[in-house]
């Protein structure tokens, strides 16, 4: 397979931060070459002058299983939202069920330029896997697990440890996932922990979302929580800690020194109405590896990245009273090249250029997107979906001109429609 | 000019929030029935079975002719922002400059939903004017004044009133729009205040933005800016307040009992730094009509309502800790009823409802509207301008299938993107 891209303005997000209007040929699953006037021939050739090409953005904490969720019981307040609509329902859904709503997911990312996404799930490891292999995005799928949390069915530490032990492909890897210090004993987060470290998997879980959880844990173990996980060894770069949101100044530092990665997921905090900002200019300051996620359409309710990079910059600057505290280009390297290292995607992650993989995404220019005297503030401040019009991911086009290839997505919304109002009968 | 829409879900925004999938037809300007199953002829018919058909947006604070602006400086802290690029370029500007920023302004509100905007601007009303009625979107414009701030042009007192007294047409009207508290001497916003009366005219100004200028109002009137502006005469329900974030429960007070308009722009406060959250749902409950915009292309950097009307809920849930503070249907309502009943769209304004205006929109069902469990949630907190598949205005079809009708859209976009380079090399 071999792809040519023309004439786009190439955001090579290179060590350089390199821009320039090229040529980039995709050979198999890997840039080849990026340079002006490319004439090798490519089975498919996509004319790009005056677009954008930028490698894709990769939203680091979701749950896709949850996305025939989204609106369902909206406006309800948190603890009834979660004990009356979403636990019962989530009780009731099946791993296949769990597929669709994984591939709805797959198709709003991808039409949102998202070429990769970290997923914690309650069940369906598997056929989230399976989804990401058929339509065509990397994906990085824990198993999540509880021990805490009475009422709450969950599939069980073997069983999660299995999943996390999945054979890796391609596209599709496999981590653990404890679901928080504040749902999980010290036993089992320490096992986790062990086996994260003898497998060489990631560690994906929810910390410091809320206020109440923080103090919750210092009342049980006498720490904070970051510096608990720290005690048990869950702190360092193998691991990926979403939300962050309300931690003390050590706990950043610790976060710094030990390169954990951080993902802040703003649109689902401030919905929740958590009350927290992750301070992601001091974690970036203090060392740590700052990723962004959607969270998942339950609870913000797309899965749209160009938001979220927006909503991480506003609230910073919002957060510290200051216009200048965080560039475009910072917030761009989270989504892309941070992420990409987050979830170990090799030589020159999250970059165009020779030898990366290939994960791409052209922008159309649309009015919103013009003029463009600074493409890299257009892409965080004034992008959305709407702008996507080709994305590829591992080398295969996924997108051509808006159109997904060889994958019937009309049949899916329907087929997510009716199992949505279907669940909500049962 | 007939067009009927076919088999839509029709969210019509009327006395009771009716939803239903029904047929709308609509004959020369107006609305002129909503059924099931209407067999008129019509020039336009609209297949729009499983989408959803909305009343336009209506964003009721921005400034079409810094669209051109957008991204220029970005990064700077805000005043040298302001000091080193924003006004010097501004001084720049001719009115046909204007004209082409409206025009693209134009262009991404309308492929982002909006069918109305209440414009402030420099110089250009007419030709910003000529601009809505040429691409076909309901405008008001309000020619700024100022007094008190030395070294920035302006085009005076008697200009600005001249142009506020132009004829209305059909789409455009026009306003007075004294800046604000602390660039106009009180003298200045009397006669203003007065103008707008006698001419019954819109008066439109940005009120307590910062945290600092109600400090300068308070120091040099001894009172705070609504109470100021109230002793002044401004405070009706003919006045449109910009911003209006920093205010006491007293002023909340004031602005409800005189049925005020107030325009939260949460976008641009947040990257502006500037500290404020304005207070939508305390504005609500004391009787205001809150509005929302986007603010200029300059300091948000799109004109994207939907990401407003997000933005606005959002806000409102983080200030007060409480998920459930605001309803979407509430922040739909502020979009949509609320600004057509502050431009004062007539009969039933901003509803789907046999005779009222036919400013209308149709999303497309995408994978970020499904499922559509809550369509309402849906539009205020999922969709994107990439869901906007037609857009009419004044009964007028204005995009048709993601298409502008009758207007070169490409050749616009050239023009603003070369018209751009060339006024930074000014």
């Amino acid at each position: 397979m071999s792809i040519l891209i023309k004439g786009a303005i190439v955001v090579t997000q290179n060590e350089k931060r390199e821009m320039a209007r090229n040529d980039v040929l995709v050979v198999d699953n890997r840039i080849e070459e990026v340079a002006k006037g490319i004439n090798e021939k490519a089975e498919y050739v996509i004319d790009a002058k005056g677009r954008i090409l930028m490698p894709g953005l990769i939203n680091m904490h979701t749950h896709v299983a949850m996305t025939l969720f989204r609106g369902y019981g909206e406006g309800l307040p948190l603890a009834r939202w979660l004990e009356e609509k979403i636990w019962p329902i989530e009780a009731k859904q099946t791993p296949k069920d769990a597929r669709i709503a994984a591939m709805l997911a797959i198709v709003e990312m991808l039409r949102g330029g998202t070429t990769a996404f970290c997923d914690q799930c309650l069940l369906g490891a598997k056929e989230i896997g399976q989804a990401a292999n058929e339509i065509g995005i990397r994906a990085h799928v824990s198993q999540g697990l509880f021990d805490l949390l009475p009422g709450r069915d969950f599939e069980g530490e073997s069983i999660a440890m299995e999943r996390a032990a999945y054979p890796q492909d391609r596209l599709v890897s496999y981590g653990i996932g404890p679901h928080s210090p504040y749902t999980c004993s010290d036993k089992m987060l320490s096992k986790a922990g062990t086996f994260a470290k003898k497998q060489k998997r990631k560690l994906h879980m929810h910390v410091s979302e809320t206020r109440k959880e923080t103090f919750d844990v210092l009342k049980d173990h006498n720490k904070r929580p970051f510096e608990y996980l720290d005690s048990l060894g869950l702190v360092n770069q193998d691991s990926i800690f979403a939300h962050a949101s309300w931690v003390t100044k050590k706990e950043i530092a610790i976060a710094g020194a030990k390169k954990l990665n951080v993902v802040t997921c703003p649109a689902s905090n401030l919905k929740l109405a958590t009350g927290g900002i992750c301070p992601v200019f001091e974690y970036e300051e203090a060392g740590a590896n700052v990723c962004i996620g959607t969270d998942s359409a339950a609870s913000n309710n797309s899965l749209n990245m160009f938001e979220s990079m927006k909503l991480t910059a506003l609230l910073q600057k919002h957060r510290y009273w200051k216009a200048d505290i965080i560039s475009a280009q910072k917030v761009l390297d989270f989504a892309t090249i941070n992420g990409a290292k987050a979830l170990d995607m090799g030589k020159h992650a999250g970059m165009i250029k020779k030898g990366a993989l290939a994960d791409l995404v052209v922008l159309d220019h649309g009015a919103n997107l013009t003029p463009g005297l600074d493409h890299i503030s257009n892409i965080v401040y004034a992008a959305h979906p709407g702008n996507v019009s080709h994305v590829i991911v591992d080398g295969k086009p996924i997108i051509m001109d808006c159109r997904f290839v060889g994958f019937d997505e009309p049949a899916l919304l329907d087929r997510a429609e009716e199992l949505a109002v279907e669940m909500m009968k049962r």
